[in-house]
């Protein structure tokens, strides 16, 4: 099958489409680089080096035969994504091109603004062209958990039955999300919702958790195909920045109590539930919702699990929480829609860790510490980055 | 007190300005006139002719003393926004300033992404300045009922408590709007919650139905102070248009089996509800969201009314429905809150569809048959406006 997958250059967009392509499927991939730009804007680096997207793709066709087409380009250019879907012709879009960094979309107003700007835009603009150019290509649209925030009852999987006063329906789960990017992806999924429903489309949204993790069986086939690893304040997700404070002897940064509970997974599961939900479609005028996590960890529990799989001398430190969340709280979310079409989960095990922590020890001397600790404060609306000190964001 | 009236050129924003102006308030309007550019790109007029905004202003305090300051500029040009914030030190800010029309935001790509660019950044950025300059200002945001969409349940006002696996939590009421203008309004509603709740401002978020009317106390005042009433089939309401094509001997233009039932409200209630949230202000971090409408009518329901109302023949047509949407439907929604801050309702009497049939014969050699139809087909993904035949749309 012929996938094309928007944000290829990213995180998870990379081996998602190397994933992909090693199964035998025809893959092309969307970036603009503007996850590349951030790095600049903010003087950080993935903690390993990448290689640039053409050398990426050089590279792979070297190991493994295949070839990825990429389209470079901007989702916000409406023209660029009807011509880009005209040419490519996919049988089913993934769609990883937003921006996704909570802390990011906090730092002032200019960047919530751009926040909700190119990721509700974009997506838009992608409706529109599958809508006009053929309605049966398959969206697969990565959400988060986030959209759902944390509601004193179980989270179900995009909709709940709601009994009151004495009738019953079936309606998208309430959304309380907790940054402007996570509401920009709540924008997203009632914008989807509504397009298959006047259009016919077919989207599967995925409500993923946490990823932790770097590498997978394809990205690991060769040093020019490793994707990226976060571990500052704005773009380093939790379980990443634990082991790289682990292994430069930094405090683990837990913020506030550190009770906060949220859906995580491996960055491998990541590629196999993309892979289910290309496999098993969502019907015509379908709007399906996975939540795609395979467990549940409190943050504290995170920085415990990191504190006793390395070797060496491990603190803890709670910082005030930059966030306005709740740091205690119920939580108990469904995830059984992946499980049903065979998702085999990694489980988080101390071995996983050790995994992770040898990834970063291998790369430790490209630590910058300035970069680790939280800059932005949701309290404020406008917060300087430290890292870069001197200078001024936007 | 001080308040500043955003949209105050448009079809409730200035009536609203005038009515809170004679009622002693210092009140300021900000506008950029995109209403009348609407106009000028679909090729229609206002039944009833209006006066430039700098005009209705002299008008105003020549009849009744009281000067309003007026603003020109756009919402999306955060500079502006704070500037004028900064000037006018309102205590509370009353937001009509978006586009709010639903087939208007379902002509084509461009237009659905305007809408939600203009609706969403525009309230972002006054959200910031909110923020940044006094966040004890209360905003008065204009929403509408069309967010809720029609469940199959009781609507309640903003939120509902839900039981649900042996657990309780009160939660923003789901959302099912039903255009992209709709959604645009979905997404203000959860960007204000949002901010309310990391920021402590104060947010009323007015779920309003569909006003019927013209004429209030004070633009009756002098010719020169009316307000714009649409008819067509973009901009115009349900009701104010069927009066239109009763006078006119055109056929009233049912929009499928008419079951389609939705709050409405006379644009007098419409003031008052604006005065009454206004002097009864949000509580500090707080995001209330206030049912604004009277009664329920189904469509079919309001066509009989009018022609039960019209002196001459009426013929009730049936066209197919452009729009994606039940036509028949269980609808109930609450709407205590005004009421129990003191809301008295001019309720839909044949009198007053009498006194709006009068406004319309003043004005009926105005009446322009070509723009009355629908012309927006929600189910594709590009319409044509009949009353700009030969010239496209964008």
């Amino acid at each position: 099958m012929r996938f094309l997958v928007l944000g290829g250059d990213g995180y998870l967009g990379w081996p998602t489409a190397l994933y992909l392509s090693r199964r035998g499927h025809d893959v092309g991939v969307v970036d603009n680089f503007v996850r590349r730009q951030y790095d600049f804007e903010m003087g950080v680096d993935s903690l390993v080096p990448i290689e640039h997207l053409q050398h990426r793709i050089r590279t792979w066709e070297e190991v493994s035969g295949h070839r990825i087409e990429a389209f470079v380009g901007d989702l916000t250019d409406a023209e660029f994504v009807e011509r880009t879907l005209r040419r490519f012709e996919p049988d089913a879009v993934v769609h990883f091109a937003e921006q996704r960094s909570a802390p990011y979309s906090m730092i002032d107003r200019q960047h919530a603004v751009y926040t909700q700007y190119n990721n509700v835009v974009g997506t838009l603009n992608l409706l529109y062209a599958i809508a006009e150019l053929d309605p049966t290509i398959h969206l697969v649209k990565l959400g988060t958990m986030g959209e759902y925030g944390t509601p004193n009852i179980d989270i179900e999987e995009g909709f709940i039955e709601i009994t009151h006063k004495g009738r019953t329906d079936v309606l998208p789960f309430p959304k309380q999300p907790g940054s402007f990017y996570h509401l920009s992806k709540v924008h997203d999924s009632h914008n989807i919702q509504f397009a298959c429903r006047i259009w016919g489309l077919r989207a599967t949204d995925l409500n993923q958790g946490i990823v932790y993790g770097q590498e997978t069986d394809e990205t690991t086939m060769h040093r020019g195909l490793a994707t990226r690893f976060d571990y500052d304040g704005v773009f380093g997700t939790v379980l990443n920045r634990f082991c790289v404070q682990a292994v430069v002897g930094h405090p683990l940064t837990v913020y506030g109590r550190g009770g906060q509970t949220r859906g995580v997974l491996d960055i491998r599961d990541t590629l196999a539930c993309i892979e289910l939900a290309l496999l098993n479609p969502a019907d015509e005028g379908e709007f399906r919702v996975f939540n795609q996590f395979t467990e549940m960890y409190s943050v504290r529990q995170m920085a415990d699990l990191v504190a006793e799989a390395y070797p060496g001398n491990v603190q803890i430190d709670t910082l005030e929480d930059p966030r306005v969340e709740k740091e205690e709280h119920y939580y108990r979310a469904a995830h059984t829609k992946l499980l049903d079409l065979g998702l085999v989960p990694h489980l988080l095990e101390p071995s996983t860790i050790r995994s992770l922590l040898a990834v970063v020890d291998r790369h430790r001397d490209r630590v910058d510490l300035e970069a680790i600790g939280p800059t932005v404060d949701w309290r404020r609306t406008s917060s300087a980055l430290k890292t870069t000190a001197g200078l001024h964001a936007g």
